[in-house]
């Protein structure tokens, strides 16, 4: 797989994207990861990517011309274009799961007041939203993406353990509570069934306490 | 303000906080963000931070001795803790809101299979996450709770523009399309209406025209 991101801050996407099992995908060939400053397709001296909104208003927003001569030159036949933007879809553990299919994405990032609507509607397939809160820029909002479609692709994890067990997996119920040694820690005890050893016993109190733990922190959840 | 963020890569939590926005905010001394490594509070030679869970299942969990020692350290009576978890509550615009006015925050980073359910119940002031979807590490997680707070203390942004009138303002529309130049781009126009120069039309096509972006992207916002 391979993901361009096409940013005004190359550094902030591909930083946390650089450790761990990021750094680990990618050196072993699971992924391609690339970031592109925009400002190296603006078409003046002082690498203009951006100008005031038509029709008034604050802001500054990101011209089509850059863009889409970006998107132009890094695509392929098999690419799917992507704008990060809080008027997105909203990414989901699913979302992550079929984009994790694709060959290659390249992901927008939004910054300033806004991306020309002709972008949009030209250029972009998709448009994703990480969440109902408003970033300084899409860089981070592009590295999460990347974070979470990158954890998937096999291999990726690096061990044993897969990705099939895990929060979202059933989008109706969050994780049991987990603990570990020791098993009293400042008079606070690890709950006895777990220390038990009867295996029946256990996969029901996690059954109960993921209930539990959904119906505290997201009650949402359960109503779906 | 003060955030620190504790985590096991104090890099990928700061490296996105590092440019632009938030590196003139901190430069302007309206918020210090530090990074700490959680291995600098284990207590062996080779730092370790995680153990198996009780009770079986894959992955690893963070131990309760690391996490009690560093926050411990570094609480002051003005601190709220906040844990990135995906079985948080969804953090939200009105989250980074309520969270700006406060001055003190512990961001814990979650990794591996979780944390222990002890530091939870006895450390944590609030559990966070950032969408229904899963990271490889809360650090990038961190950085975007971190974002979304410091760009809405006062001066972040650093001109003329509020943080008022942007996406979530209002949380059940989605702000409208906007433009830019050139008037024509390969064919495609902007809007005459916005070029009109007549104001009350221009609000009314807006209005309009958020209406139905809200519809088309996020039904759901419509139905709250």
């Amino acid at each position: 797989m391979k993901i361009d991101i096409i940013t005004l801050f190359p550094d902030m996407a591909l930083a946390p994207l650089s450790d761990s099992i990021m750094k680990r995908a990618q050196a072993a060939g699971l992924v391609e990861i690339q970031a592109h400053n925009l400002r190296d397709w603006a078409t003046d001296k002082r690498r203009t990517v951006d100008d005031a909104p038509c029709g008034g208003g604050q802001g500054m927003v990101l011209m089509p011309g850059p863009l889409f001569a970006a998107v132009e030159e890094l695509k392929t036949p098999h690419s799917k274009v992507i704008l990060m933007t809080p008027q997105g879809t909203v990414f989901q553990q699913a979302t992550a799961r079929e984009l994790s299919e694709e060959t290659h994405l390249i992901l927008l990032c939004g910054h300033y007041e806004g991306v020309d609507h002709r972008v949009i509607e030209q250029l972009v397939d998709l448009e994703l939203s990480i969440g109902d809160y408003v970033l300084t820029n899409g860089a981070i909002a592009a590295a999460v993406v990347t974070d979470a479609i990158v954890r998937l692709l096999p291999g990726a994890l690096g061990d044993a353990r897969s990705s099939v067990e895990e929060s979202f997996t059933d989008p109706h119920l969050l994780e049991a509570p987990v603990y570990t040694k020791p098993n009293s820690f400042r008079g606070h005890d690890v709950p006895a069934v777990l220390l038990s050893g009867d295996h029946k016993k256990i996969l029901e109190w996690k059954s109960h306490a993921a209930k539990q733990r959904t119906q505290e922190n997201r009650p949402d959840l359960g109503e779906c």
